[in-house]
C-alpha cells in the first residue's frame, strides 16, 4: 500500500518532513578500491585498462581499446532504421534548443573609463562516461554529448564498458549521430582514471560527464580538481501535481514511467481531490501488471511513492518548492499561472499533454537534471557546463589613478603591503 | 635562485611539463575527524557548536552565537573611515559589474508548436564561510556576498571564527556593506555542518561558499549533495606575460603581490627578452627586502616562481593556455590582439596599467577565480553561482502526436515500456 499524506492531518508537517528526508540510496564506500585502481592506471596506462577489463568485463581488449569506424558502420547496419531516425530527430531538437543557451561575451567601458568584460570559451576536451549493460541508454548519449558539441568542444572521448565483449549498437549509433570523436570500450573507475590522466592510447580530457555506478561516482569525485566533473546523479524522481479533471490512467502511467527506472526511483502525486488520488492509486495497481519491468516499478512505488492530498492546488506550492523535484508535471487547468511561484524544480512539464517522458527523449530540453532535492541549488546539464568564463579588466593611467586610493587602502587594511606597492609603484611615473 | 626555463633549450618541453605538474599543496587527510564533527553537530546542534568553539577558538560563545547589531555598529566605530569608504566603493563597482551577469529567462514556441523555455531563479539561502585570523579578508566578504545579493538570494548567513574571541571589525563592516543577513562567530567543520543541517539558532542554507582551511574544505565536500558548494580554492597564482618595454620594477611588484599571499602561491613571468627577465629577477630580490611579508614571498618565489623565456610573445600562447593561470597579466604593446587566442585563464589584466591587484579589490570583476589549472574547465565566482535554471516544456495534443512516434521508438529500444505507455496512452483519446 502506497504512502498517503493529507495536509488536513494535524501531524502533516511532521510526516512530510520525515518523507522529505527519506534516503533512497545506500552510499557504498568504495573509495579505497577506487583509489588503488586510479593509481594503477596512472602507473600502467593501457596495460592496466586491459587487465581490469579482463577482470571486470570478462573481455580481452588487447590492441582494440578504441571502437573502430567499421564497428560503428556495423552498428548502423544492425539497428532498426526507425530508431536511427528517432535518434536523429531527437538530436536535432536537442541541438536547436541548446543552441539558445550559448552565453554572450560582454565587453564595455564604465563611467570611470575602465574596460570590463566576460569572455566565454569552450572546454577543449570532454570525456563522456556511458554505463554498460541494461542502463546503456542511447538517449543519454545524446543528452550528454549534444550540449558539448553545441558549446564548441572540439574533442569528445566516450567510454562505455562492454560486458562479455558486448556493446549496445544503438549507443554507438547515438554517439556517432551526436558527434562523439572517439569511443573506448572500457568502464568503471579505470575508465575515469584513463580520461583524467591519459594513457598511451587515450589523451587526457579537461572535464568528465555522464552517469555511472558507485565506483564511477567515487572515481569522478577523486579526479575532481585534475579535471572538471558534472553533478553526481542520484536516483530519478517525478512529482505530478494534478487536479481531478485529469484521466487517472494517464497520471498513473506517468508515475510508473518514473518508477520503472529502478527500485530507488520516486513517484509522487499531489492532488486536491481524495477520490481522484484513489483512482490513480487503483490505476497504478492495474497498470503495474502490464509492465515488463513491473517488479522494479512496484518496489519503487511501494517503498518511495506517495499520494499527497492538499487543501487546494495553491496550497501545494510550498510543498512543491520543498520537494524540489527533478521532474515536475503540472497537470492542472492553468499551469502557467502556477509557474511564477515555483522556485525549485529541475524541469517543469506543463499541462496534461506534456508527459515527462517527452523530456526524456525528444522535447529538446535536457534529461540530465538535479535529483534528490538538489534543484534547490543546481541546474540541469546545459551548454554552460561545457564553457567557462574569463574576466577581462583594462585600465589606462587615468583609471589607475582613480581606483588606486581605494585599492591601496584595502590592501593596507588587509596587511598586504606588496599588493599596495604593485599599485602605488605605477603612480609615481 | 628562481627557476628559469628557456623555450630554446632542447629539453624545454620536458622541463615545462614537469613544472606544470608540480603540486603546490600537501592535501591533509582530515576526513575522519571532519565526519565525526559533522555527525556531532547534527546530533547536538548549538551545544556542539559552543563546545567546539571553546576547544578550537578558546572562546565561550554560550548565548551569543550570533553577532549583534550593536557589535556591527561598534565595528564601524572602530574602523578607519577611509577604509569604510573604500569598501563601499568596491561594493558598488562589484555590484554594477555583476549585475550584467544576470541570465535572461527564455520562452519560445518552435516550428512544431512546442513551447520551450529556461527559467532562472535565485538560490533561496546561502552560507558564507569567512576564515578567521590573518586570512580574514574584508575584500573576500564582498566578493562572495555581493554576487549573491545581485542574484536575488534572500538570506545570506555568514560564519567567521573568532579565535580567542577576537573578530576583525572590517570583516563585520564588509558583511554589513555587502548585505549579509546574519553573522555567527563560529568556524571550522562545525560551522559548515551548522549551515548545512541547521541548529536551534541557525536555519540551514541551500548552498555554502567561501574559502577555508583543510577542515573546512573537507567539510564542504562531505555536505555536498545536501547543499551546493562552490569550487575548492587552491593556492593563488599569477602569470605575467611582459615584453621588454615594461618597467622591471612594476612587473616585479606584481609577481611579489602574488607571492606574499602564502608560501604555496605561484608567480610566473613569461618574456621574450633575456636581459629583461634578469632585470625583473634583480628587482624581485631588491623589493623582497622591503616587504613585511618578505619571508613568505621569498619562499613562494624560490619554491614555485619561474622565469620562462620564449622565442616571441606569439610563441607564448600555447604555454599560456597550458598554464591556465588564475590571473593572467598581458603587459605587452597590444594585449587585445592576443586575446582571441587565449583560451584558459580565470581573469585577464590588459596592459601595463592594469596590475592584478586592481582585480583583487576595486576593478569590479570577482577575485574568486579558478586555481591550479582549473581554468581549463571552470570559471570564477559570478551571479550564475547563485541562480539555477529550470527547463520548461509544454505540448498540446497536436505536438504530442507529432513527437510521439520518435519518443515511443526510443523508449521501446531502451526497454522502458512504461515510458512508451505514458505517451501512447494519451494518443487514443
Amino acid at each position: 500500500m502506497v504512502k498517503r499524506l493529507d495536509q488536513k492531518q494535524t501531524d502533516f508537517e511532521e510526516s512530510f518532513a520525515a518523507f522529505l528526508s527519506t534516503k533512497r540510496e545506500v552510499s557504498e564506500d568504495v573509495d579505497h578500491t577506487v583509489r588503488a585502481i586510479i593509481a594503477d592506471i596512472r602507473e600502467r596506462g593501457d596495460a592496466g585498462l586491459i587487465e581490469y577489463t579482463q577482470r571486470f568485463d570478462r573481455a580481452d581488449i588487447t590492441g582494440r581499446l578504441r571502437v573502430t569506424r567499421e564497428e560503428i558502420a556495423q552498428a548502423y547496419e544492425s539497428a532498426d532504421p526507425q530508431v536511427i531516425d528517432a535518434l536523429r530527430f531527437a538530436r536535432d531538437r536537442i541541438a536547436s534548443h541548446h543552441a539558445r543557451q550559448k552565453p554572450q561575451d560582454d565587453r564595455y567601458t564604465d563611467a570611470a573609463g575602465v574596460e570590463l568584460g566576460s569572455r566565454w570559451t569552450a572546454v577543449e576536451s570532454v570525456g563522456l562516461y556511458v554505463p554498460g549493460g541494461t542502463a546503456s541508454y542511447p538517449s543519454s548519449v545524446l543528452m550528454n554529448a549534444v550540449p558539448a558539441v553545441v558549446a564548441g568542444v572540439e574533442r569528445i572521448a566516450m567510454v562505455v564498458p562492454a560486458p562479455d565483449g558486448v556493446l549496445n549498437p544503438l549507443v554507438l549509433v547515438a554517439a556517432d549521430i551526436a558527434g562523439v570523436s572517439e569511443i573506448y570500450r572500457i568502464g568503471g573507475a579505470q575508465a575515469v582514471a584513463a580520461l583524467a590522466y591519459g594513457t598511451e592510447t587515450i589523451l587526457p580530457v579537461a572535464k568528465i560527464v555522464g552517469p555511472g555506478n558507485a565506483f564511477v561516482a567515487a572515481a569522478k569525485r577523486q579526479v575532481f580538481g585534475t579535471v572538471g566533473i558534472d553533478m553526481i546523479a542520484g536516483p530519478s524522481e517525478v512529482l505530478v501535481v494534478a487536479d481531478k479533471e485529469n484521466n487517472p490512467d494517464w497520471i498513473a502511467a506517468d508515475l510508473l514511467a518514473q518508477a520503472e527506472h529502478d527500485a530507488s526511483a520516486q513517484s509522487i502525486l499531489i492532488t486536491d481531490d481524495a477520490p481522484f488520488a484513489e483512482a490513480v492509486a487503483d490505476a497504478v495497481d492495474r497498470q503495474l501488471k502490464l509492465l515488463p519491468r513491473g517488479e522494479i516499478a512496484a518496489k519503487s512505488w511501494a517503498d518511495f511513492g506517495a499520494l499527497i492530498l492538499v487543501d487546494s492546488i495553491a496550497a501545494a506550492i510550498p510543498l512543491i518548492n520543498r520537494i524540489a523535484a527533478e521532474h515536475l508535471e503540472l497537470a492542472v487547468a492553468d499551469p502557467d499561472a502556477l509557474l511564477p511561484r515555483i522556485r525549485n524544480a529541475g524541469a517543469i512539464f506543463l499541462g496534461a499533454y506534456t508527459p515527462e517522458v517527452i523530456g526524456d527523449y525528444v522535447g529538446g530540453s535536457n534529461h540530465v537534471l538535479p535529483t534528490a532535492r538538489s534543484a534547490r541549488f543546481s541546474s540541469g546539464l546545459s551548454v554552460l557546463d561545457f564553457v567557462k568564463r574569463t574576466s577581462i579588466l583594462k585600465l589606462g593611467p587615468d583609471q589607475l589613478r582613480a581606483l588606486a586610493p581605494a585599492a591601496i587602502a584595502l590592501a593596507t587594511a588587509e596587511g598586504l603591503d606588496a599588493h599596495g606597492r604593485s599599485v602605488s609603484i605605477r603612480l609615481n611615473s
